[in-house]
């Protein structure tokens, strides 16, 4: 069986990487996106830039989307320039970006009108995972076409899992995302409690660590709250769009988050006072401000 | 140096098996507690009955309580035939109770006045922690009589910190409980959202356990939330004590913690329903509830 | 001059009504609705039945929507049979359905490129309010077209506010149902607080009416709660509805409403819990249930 | 039937012109406090200043105290010195301060020990209801003691209600500053949402004002909100103190009560960042800061 031709569309902070990772598994990469320096980063790995979606897709096998949010991803994909109208029938149009499990499920119904079929496919592990090709990719559509995309989900990450129907990737990724935000956020109470308590921090995050409180958040973002280092990593603006989309997929399903709105309500507060560029580690600050720790 | 004697007060789930692993290692153990059957069985593992505080701690170098709340702790301490008013000066007081960390103050300051060292030294870890000797322990106190109970207290837990002064063993326990409870609570907002959603549920699960919403709750709870499995472990009511010291706690030190609120008030909840028997885990069924799922 | 000529795009349960208040004030109405027995209704009220949107808005000096929702009024007012294809330049635009702020811009702006005018006003009072024309009615576009209109809402309602640019009246309305909302679930925290302290309900309402937590929630919801009467009245549905566009607007302009996101979760709750068709004071309901009470 | 003689203990800013207007009234008191020129102010009014919480009661055919908090009344009432020991069988103890429902009750039961009758009959209404004796008081306790002592009541309040057994006065109470701290919070809510729309604030507050949304609340802190002008009024300490009351008798009967929750924690919150000492109306600023305005 030949070697599938992907076409990429996107090329961002994850993006690139990821479509590297595809040239050195051997695939046949052509790219597009609007920054010209990153079409060239493509050509030097090995890609073959396109100067249009519809040049891009233009006898791909498949198709890859990762884009930054809902309405890029509309753009991209309908209208006389977009992707269903450039596509072949029979091609993969898998979507990696994460965007709200309707618009994946109202991508799906569009592009089955047109022959094409769809996977959502959005990602957890950020820019280290991408570029390390350690991505968990969570997946909805129909079993046969993960089927198909798995060998090339396999070049990107280490975790592949289908999860069920269209836009199951993308409620699986926003449930991710709701329990990381609130693991943050009681991690920062925590830390806040024990401060003003005069405990010796390092040793009570020690103790936390290591029973039922423990979690990926108290290992991996440690330093972050112990030395109130809050360069990204995964900026809040981002979270913020995440809850988002967590806040109206599970007022579409009648899921009742009580954590979850108050998570939600807390990130964007985050935003709102300036923190949006910072780590979400940086929920912290939220936490000191509102308990008058000055930060 | 000759081994310490022991006095054990409180000989419940918790404090029987701990009591016999000092035991084990050596130490000798006069108990108290109301529970006649336990007495017997202390006498079975080879410590030494006694009918009353008083006669309990005569000639102890140490005192350890583990009683079930502030109350006890207050009654067994205070009083003419308290622990305060027979045990010898020098004496060391170890309460593994979870109190109050105002609790744990007002007791050494009292113990103080009377020559008395104490130290506060919750612990985490449930039954299977106690029976095995693999325990948390969070202790507060001045850091020479943590070093002098540090041998016994490594015959109870593997993990031994001292987190400050009196009364930080408590807050680093309440730090402990109150991350636990949100991250079950979330986890059960994830499954329900998940399971409205028509996912596959311990997909998704592998999914979140993997990456940065990876937690012990997900671990450990993971089959508790798949089968509806609600045998406890640590009921519900236990917690609800705890979520009121964090309040509490919290009020006292001016931290202001909204999710660790919302927490508390959803564990209260489950009680009020009459789950307060289950399992913490069983806060799934508080939000299967909310969410109008049939449980 | 000559009274302005009215085309009425939803003749429902407000619509009808208020239609036929611009009559019994002398208005020239004609009424389109996809229900034919409003239209017979509006008939014999003495307006004229029109067929489709366009034949109902050719000729109009102005034209008013009353609709249930976002997409409704979208697809009345947009499309080749659209009230923006069909009404004369210079035609004003009332829209007085209760929609999301950002929906009202936009529509403003479309209609501006075609030389139309709008106003967004929705309404406040319900249908008894819509009935005896005394609704308070909250408007947002220019101060001119305001006063243009002011006539004209006088005849529907007794509070007419110019609330600012266009979208303000959908944003004061969205403010309007956050402090309903919020006003009842805490009534009916304070009922189940009171209920399990087993005081004397009415007369602890009594005093807290009198006072500084006195509102026309805890007067005119009284007898709901203390009945259990829960005929609408104002449906859950609706106010979860509501509740959905205070959530987006006040994300949209970055206000952090903690109080806000946990009612928009109650009301939702109830509504996945079946109570959708109840009057929004059956949010005690969900209370009674949280709290253990049989209800 | 001659005039009751009444020991009033307690004469800070509500205590003065409450005593005074009993004196008024036409009843014999004689106060306790130990504030020397709140003593002297009474002689002044015509009443008999005791050097003594003993001196005072003794004789005294009704003891009423008004302190700042438990602490304060169970000094006051327990001990050699205090009430209990000092008061004639047959006295009627009337606890006007502001405490837990749980405390009223320990004081009715260990007065009933010594033949004395207790009723808890907190105010609201402020000093200027004091002043003007148009308080709002609300009694638990037996109803013989109830109609025993309403003339009194009547001399200084309006709106004087029985509620139900000890305690009752104080559960009233307690929900009356739950309802009043959760309107005033969504209030502040609303304002931000508005502020940051755009809209007319003065208008927005008007129409709200008239409708369901409407409150006490709105229509007397409304110039707070407009000017932010918050001297005090009700300050957030208080408030606070009585949130601590709210939460601990709604988790001593089992009543869920989220929003009163959350409410708790950002009256906390407002205290810990400094604005104890304002009026409670100034939970607005919480909100600005939370949503990056300036204040």
């Amino acid at each position: 069986m030949p070697t599938p031709r992907i076409a990429w569309i996107g090329l961002g902070v994850m993006g690139s990487p990821m479509a590297e990772n595809l040239l050195k598994a051997g695939y046949h990469v052509t790219g597009h996106t609007l920054e010209k320096h990153k079409l060239d980063r493509l050509a030097a790995a090995g890609g073959v830039p396109a100067g249009s979606v519809a040049e891009a897709v233009r006898g791909a096998d498949v198709v890859v989307t990762m884009l930054p949010a809902d309405p890029h991803l509309e753009a991209v994909a309908h209208g006389e320039s977009g992707i269903l109208a450039h596509a072949g029938p029979g091609t993969l149009l898998i979507d990696m970006s994460t965007v709200a499990p309707g618009t994946s499920v109202a991508l799906a119904e569009a592009a089955a009108a047109r022959g094409l079929r769809v996977l959502d496919a959005p990602v957890s592990g950020g820019e280290a995972g991408a570029v390390e090709g350690v991505l968990s990719i969570m997946v909805g559509g129909e079993r046969a076409d993960f089927e198909r995309a798995e060998p090339l989900f396999r070049a990107l990450g280490t975790t592949v899992v289908h999860c069920g129907a269209h836009g199951s990737g993308q409620t699986v990724k926003a449930a991710n995302q709701l329990v990381v935000a609130v693991n943050i956020q009681v991690c920062a109470e925590a830390v806040v409690f024990l401060e003003k308590s005069g405990v010796d921090l390092a040793a009570a995050l020690d103790v936390l660590a290591g029973g039922l409180a423990g979690s990926a958040v108290l290992e991996r973002k440690r330093h972050n709250f112990l030395a109130h280092d809050f360069a990204p990593g995964f900026r809040i603006d981002l979270h913020h769009k995440d809850m988002g989309i967590v806040t109206d997929a599970a007022r579409a399903v009648g899921a009742a988050l009580p954590l979850g709105a108050v998570a939600a309500t807390l990130v964007a507060a985050a935003r709102a006072q300036g923190d949006g560029g910072l780590d979400h580690s940086a929920l912290l600050r939220g936490v000191e401000r509102l308990s008058g720790v000055a930060s």
